[in-house]
């Protein structure tokens, strides 16, 4: 009498299958212990609900990691890289499913134009992305507008290794944050200098948002930053519910437009 | 004597765990079917390397989309909703491990600051994510700045269905962006056509920036936006390269400096 057991090999397409032999079979009356055979199979893992949670990170590792890769692409993809690729390497999945590269245009106030800074815009976005409360954006902005920077130095510098002079932007624009540094420190807008600035300022940004992250985790953040006096002055106005309500923003009036009604 | 072997089919879909049931089967003797179990096992889904592959999307889907997610959740979620949302709904993965609300911290600027406007960061954001050539950042935003808004309206519109008076911003801030639209149209910053405006806005510039991702599918993008005359002279002096060398920006420099050097 033949025996027979049917073998079966499963190939498939994601990570790897193990086929297993199923058996029967039949003396004339014995019948052989029937087998378990287990098939696993991978499946891809669901990409969780908006926000995504946010693990506490070691606030000097992204402030270097943000530092070195603003001298990879730029101060955009300097922050964004610093904070998601911390969390991509701690936490992997599902960070992991985001190109952080897709941040660099962000850099020199969105490809050059100078509006935006950069390692806010990187900062901004990886806070929404894991959280909804945009006051923690807000705080990061806003606070950047009155910080002396840069005040943090790498162990290791890329441009050069002296403590830089500071400046304080009273904007979040890239283009008034340079100037203001380079009034400052007489330094040129082209120099190494200012590059190793922006450098150091985009780790700090980075540094900083964590910082407000690792406050969230802990439910101890709070929004301390308030709008500059000209804000709530002007915007009695020109802000949305004014009787001119010509005005939708908040950024401080006075540094660009001194005060109109005094000359 | 006859052997069979029960034929067994795997219909799977991702997630689900199916588990199956040998067989065995004999000429004059049952056997007691063997057991297979299938266990699915959850790994994360590879990501393919940035860019990601774009596919051409219809514009008008687009500005649509665009101009309904302003309603849900400001102007930068608009139009990264707009383009990416369609590639979710078009393409699937890797675009639905995005979760575009992650932009929502663009709007007004960026939380309210008035700086880089909303739709532009939500735009770039999206052509960033598809490729790595900047210059179509650098088409969308620099046209912005000359474009007159908003000439578009949707078929079914949220806050008014009247053709809204046109401006053109000079500038890539929502700030002087919607303080010029008020001054040209003579609504306020918070009125609902200025929040109509804002929306076809949105739908606008995310069109615009599928129709230069669609010509970069044919292989014909070319970039057309040019500098500013201010900006070329100015930055003779005040560039990088310049003698002065305390501007790193490249947005229209007389709307807000006038011609200092003669008054």
């Amino acid at each position: 009498m033949t025996e027979e057991v049917s073998r079966r090999d499963f190939v498939r397409m994601a990570g790897v299958a193990i086929g297993g032999v199923a058996l029967g079979a039949v003396g004339g009356y014995s019948i052989l212990p029937a087998k378990e055979t287990i098939v696993t199979k991978d499946v891809p893992i669901e990409v969780p609900e908006h926000p995504w949670t946010y693990t506490k990170l070691d606030v000097e590792k992204v402030k270097k990691r943000a530092y070195d890769a603003y001298f990879v692409g730029g101060c955009s993809y300097g922050s964004f890289e610093g904070i998601i690729g911390e969390l991509q390497e701690k936490v992997g999945h599902p960070f992991t499913s985001i190109p952080t590269i897709m941040s660099k245009y962000g850099k020199g106030g969105t490809v050059g134009f100078g509006t935006l800074c950069g390692a806010l815009n990187g900062a901004s976005m990886a806070i929404n992305l894991v959280s909804t409360d945009l006051n923690m954006v807000t705080e990061v902005v806003g606070e950047y507008t009155e910080t002396e920077y840069p005040t943090w130095k790498p162990a290791v510098t890329k441009k050069t290794d002296i403590d830089l002079p500071l400046s304080v932007s009273g904007s979040p624009l890239c283009h008034v944050s340079v100037t203001k540094w380079c009034e400052a420190s007489g330094y040129g807008s082209g120099s190494d200098e200012r590059k190793e600035r922006c450098g150091r300022l985009t780790g700090e940004v980075a540094g900083r948002a964590v910082e407000i992250l690792n406050e969230m985790a802990e439910g101890s953040f709070a929004l301390a930053f308030a709008n500059p006096d000209s804000v709530t002055g002007c915007n009695g106005c020109h802000g949305d519910d004014g009787n001119i309500a010509n005005v939708h923003a908040k950024s401080d009036c006075v540094q660009c437009h001194g005060d109109p009604h005094t000359g």
